[in-house]
């Protein structure tokens, strides 16, 4: 029928419309969903080829737009959008309809911005239960009434009964940014101060648990919580907040690494000031994890001015998302590009991002 | 291991920590994405009793939406979402990435604003080639040029292998309304005029010839195209346009129904006016199907004062998206919510809106 060999053979979803034979065999691999440097990789090469603007360049988690005929001095629009595809859908401290909502809001405002309004986008698949459906949609309820978020738009989409995995939802958010206001990554400066708002990679081992898999119980829950409240009230206490960042995919290193690369300053971080869960910790012993990598979704990072670090740390801790906030290292002139850890036993590594995929389908 | 019956066993992406047994036993069918009755059915039941504001009941493809601390009269922010499930992802005439262009631009130039952004969020399937990433990327690129958009967020996920079909695209979409427009679906008034900016029912024609399953060769196009430009140049020659409507899932027939029952007007269709393909005819008589339910994505439907509806059938017919342009109907006083057709015959009769699902995933 064709020329193309086996490896090249296409599943029926192409369409005779498409143009063969293709110019090469590379495929995406779950490690491209990862959050890290595979799918920094297939951004740079692959999307930034054809979808690019200044916005997405500057390579944050939202964009920062001026709209037509409103001077700047009035503000800016904040937009993020994030497609949630977790496994399974419900876990111990949230659900995807949770996730979906505190996911976005929280992108919308590590900018400083007040997030404001959500649309939402759901694919589901055919069988699915109506009656789960309207707990993940009570969920969503729940959750944009605790972040003082308005759903404006919506839309759905069915596709046959095995041809997807449950429901897919996409949500995107809006938010409103006073003029005054400048976070975003290529802020950090050496001398800051890098806080997180509480503890790692409850989200991931919360996910690893649900999924049964291992045959493990334990207790940890997911943090998925939106964190607008937090951040309004840090940026109350530490107006000078330089970024502002949910460390989500990656998990706190990369994160970091990004922020490091976008400001081009080093960060050198305290391994004893790390604050990790017990159970967190002795699960991801067990399974070789390292908490620096595991996917959080209820924790912020702040790079402040050490002159409001201490107040920051306050505010954090007064918050019920913030109380077991730490300070966890400091941003230096050296090293630039690069996160440093300063271990337990007193050397110091570089902390890389995190390569491959250590557990699809997180969020 | 539990009471349900065979019925209610769920898949395992539930997780263990959904709630049990659930309420009842209803399912998800295709026919709740067919744009039709059963989605509208869906949306009033489970969706709005959770997710619901003053945008979203308005019933628009678009959210009309004031920020803070900006007057209205600077004019108000509008805000469309959708995703594209379509299948094949190749089909004569476009593509799963000119389609998610254009019909997020076309949703939000249906309120008579002018798009400006688009973000754009991808879920693939582990396996998929990144060359025909590349070819959707490459589509979508060109059309957010012949748009006049910029991609300011986006967002990939990785699914397993077998867990999705392929890829889908959320593109949510924003614009800036003047404070003078008021473009919308409650907005008909009996004794306007009802246009259609050409023929109906070509892209759901071109999908199902591009499936391939009847066997059928045909040479019919898919219509998939950015509006923009289009209606903007309707409105300059009729700006008091009532409302403008982009006739997608459901067709033209159940587009209608939605304006008339949004208006409380009665709409009456002369059927000899009707545009349409003789290929899409043809193939239509064959399958059973009629143009008037049958899914487009470059067409509009425009409600225009009586007075301005001949500059605006003109100026639509100088647009190349527009040249076959048909005045097709009136709005009446009587038979609120209700759409009428005159038959070829001399009879007049109900034109339903679609009730079931006759193409899925047709966008």
């Amino acid at each position: 029928m064709n020329d193309l060999n086996e490896s090249q053979q296409l599943p029926d979803y192409q369409g005779l419309a498409c143009p063969l034979p293709l110019p090469h065999n590379e495929q995406i691999v779950l490690g491209h969903g990862s959050g890290g440097k595979m799918t920094h990789d297939l951004i740079r090469r692959v999307f930034q080829k054809y979808l690019s603007s200044p916005a997405l360049l500057a390579g944050n988690d939202f964009a920062r737009l001026a709209l037509p005929e409103l001077p700047e001095s009035q503000g800016k629009l904040i937009v993020s959008t994030d497609s949630h595809v977790v496994f399974p859908l419900f876990f111990p401290g949230g659900d995807i309809g949770r996730l979906a909502v505190a996911g976005t809001v929280n992108d919308v405002a590590v900018s400083g911005a007040t997030p404001l309004y959500l649309t939402a986008s759901f694919i589901l698949e055919e069988g699915f239960p109506v009656a789960l459906l309207e707990q993940i949609l009570a969920s969503m309820q729940k959750t944009a009434e605790e972040a003082g978020v308005t759903f404006v738009a919506g839309d759905t989409k069915v596709v046959e009964r095995g041809k997807m995995d449950g429901v897919f939802i996409n949500t995107t958010g809006f938010g409103w940014l006073p003029s005054d206001c400048d976070i975003h990554g290529a802020n950090a400066q050496p001398g800051d101060l890098v806080l997180i708002s509480g503890t790692m990679g409850d989200h991931g081992m919360a996910i690893l648990t649900a999924r049964g898999d291992l045959g493990i119980q334990s207790p940890i829950q997911s943090d998925v919580a939106p964190l607008n409240q937090l951040i309004k009230q840090l940026l109350k206490a530490a107006p000078h907040t330089h970024v502002l960042r949910d460390p989500t995919r990656g998990g706190v290193a990369t994160t970091l690494n990004e922020i490091a690369s976008q400001s081009q300053v080093g960060i050198l971080l305290d391994e004893m000031a790390l604050p990790v869960n017990p159970a967190v910790r002795s699960m991801c012993e067990m399974l070789g994890f390292d908490p620096l990598y595991v996917a959080n979704e209820g924790k912020i990072l702040a790079i402040v001015p050490e002159s409001e670090a201490h107040t920051a740390l306050e505010a954090l801790r007064e918050h019920p998302h913030g109380a077991q906030a730490q300070i966890i290292g400091k941003v230096i002139a050296e090293n630039p590009g690069k996160v440093l850890m300063r271990t337990v036993i007193g050397s110091t590594r570089i902390v890389e991002s995190l390569s491959g995929e250590i557990l699809p389908r997180i969020c």
